[in-house]
């Protein structure tokens, strides 16, 4: 597919929609998805105050979008941080630090599609289950595997899966570009505190 | 002081402030504050679209209100947390089992004190930091002296007790009165989770 260059500030150029979803995510994340307007998103993002309706059908519709693409790069993620390696105590960890790391790194970002899933249309809140669920499950998969090849040790396998993600997606409410630890030095130490809860014996 | 029983709807008598109250939790971890207005507070709370304005100076008083009144109850109530003993162990599993129970079952009311701060006046905000401070002070110190008493071990006591925190915070997102686990049955396995974080011995 042949894709044309387009300047026009009212054509589906991706510039015009990267410009939008910037400005959703910023305008969501300060006064909350309900206290948003569409003509607060499009000015926001230089366009005339009804250009929303050029790229999206409704501002949910927006939201939708950010919140399908982030969680689908999520669950991209959390899969390659397993990938490379069968063993369960090398995998929690990969994935614990590449999954606190982006959740510091894109907070603003994280806290929108975590905190305003309830904003979604029944069928669209359907779609992002869907997706979140494939997420718990690659955890599920790594924790359930360490327990049966005894290198873990936890009463509810289950309940550390949603305490390891809920970890790092508190991460995004928490963390400050201009704070004390860096993203990295984050990832590294959740690392350890992850393994702790799963009852590394490693 | 004599507090005399007052049923007009438009005196400040305790029952209308805990209406409005009460209402306004609901709008906002509905809505969100920007987009909740003082006449959604009133009218859920069965009043005049106005009353909010007899009781409270400005809905971002209200949001004040209910985020000191909580931060204290929870800063009270973790100082009493490890009041019963001088053993660290005892003190971070009574603390947080005490905290996390707390969040699940007050889970509406959580997210909304805890996801608005950004509402805040720039003055109304810091009193708020300032008793999140103390709270964040007495887990500090008890994982400071279980370290220093070589009952625990954490490369990091400061990060450790913010993910502890963190942890018991992040219940209030995704803990369901319908879901599979109760308060209690959360509470006990973050208390194990907690003390491995701080590389327990016991």
């Amino acid at each position: 597919m042949l894709t044309m260059p387009v300047v026009s500030e009212s054509s589906p150029s991706p510039d015009a929609r990267t410009r939008l979803a910037r400005a959703a995510v910023e305008a969501f994340a300060t006064r909350g998805f309900h206290g948003t307007t569409t003509r607060d998103i499009s000015t926001a993002a230089g366009m005339s105050p009804a250009a929303l309706y050029v790229h999206h059908r409704s501002k949910e519709e927006l939201l939708f979008e950010l919140s399908r693409v982030g969680h689908l790069r999520v669950l991209e993620m959390v899969r390659e941080s397993v990938a490379g390696s069968d063993d369960p105590v090398e995998q929690l960890g990969i994935l614990v630090e590449d999954f606190v790391r982006d959740h510091a790194v894109v907070h603003t970002g994280a806290r929108v599609i975590n905190y305003e899933l309830a904003a979604l249309s029944e069928e669209h809140l359907a779609e992002i289950v869907a997706i979140r669920h494939e997420i718990d499950l690659v955890v599920r998969d790594v924790i359930d595997r360490g327990v049966a090849a005894g290198v873990f040790h936890t009463p509810d396998a289950h309940m550390t899966a949603l305490a390891v993600l809920s970890l790092g997606i508190d991460v995004a409410r928490w963390f400050r570009d201009e704070g004390r630890w860096t993203p990295d030095q984050v990832a590294v130490h959740y690392r350890l505190l992850a393994l702790r809860m799963a009852g590394s014996v490693a």
